[in-house]
């Protein structure tokens, strides 16, 4: 603790989660001043097809705008 | 926001998933009065070896009810 | 199961939570054809300030465009 | 109700979620008095590289102390 | 990890919720083989007006049957 | 999305989750290059005596070595 859950699009390569567990973790430690040891950061890998926004799975072409994430 | 998420049985077709995805954003519209273009909906797909009632696994034969969801 | 969750902004009535539950229990009955006793719903309330866009809590005056939620 | 989510790392066996879902539904019935029926686990695999402690992804050799779940 | 967490009704005692908590992580012990230090509990206490089942808020009088939790 | 949700020990001042969720999405932005509108972060107060750790409550002393969050 604290525990930090990602949820994004699925396809980020491992180098990208290997940075970004790198980045958050730093964060959490700047801004609450916890030991890095205490973070626990967990992906979620969404698929498009299993995120709607505005009614409209991310997989589909956009009646919404465009979301990117 | 708001963010639905949704955790139900595996093997649920794109087309059911989209009709969800457009039903529940309505339903949230209607009910909170708030634009369609702020609500997130996301899908978790649980395998039913992944899910227990009653302390049975739903793919094993059921010592409780059967489950249907 | 299904199980939905909803976060939302706090300061939702009563009678809106109900009207929601209601919604969302039948819309998921329609898209997936589950009898509504297998739907739970669960709300979460959400403050402003536990909220944040674009790294601006929601309290705060926007940096980014206004929230509606 | 009560709803228990178990996030542990992938590659349990089916016995062992078996016996797990069912040590934890009974653990839930002797401490809160609920019956078994009321009670679902939901099981959560989690790759090694999707969780992080310390900012280390746990598929990767440990700069923090070994890891285990 | 494993991190285990919970929703149930608000309104367990202290020591209930520290029983649970014991309970939990004896019987995830047991289970995976994992030494207790290993295994987290996090506890949400759900108001009853905050969980509906049947698309009924658990607060309300059952149109679908009593739900105990 | 990405969306992050972040739990953690109650007690940070609205300072610390503002600078928190600055530097959480910033942070998102760098390693996954994405707009800092697209991320978004929800905070989670847990009550020490809601988060368990070796089975025993943060609140209670601690038979587990201490921790800190």
């Amino acid at each position: 603790m604290p525990t930090l859950r990602v949820e994004m699009f699925a396809g980020r390569t491992l180098d990208q989660k290997r940075a970004l567990a790198r980045e958050l973790t730093d964060a959490t430690v700047r801004a609450l001043g916890v030991p890095a040891s205490a973070v626990e950061v967990l992906f979620y890998d969404i698929e498009k097809h299993d995120w709607a926004v505005a009614g409209t799975l991310c997989s589909d072409p956009p009646a919404s705008p465009p979301q990117q994430a």
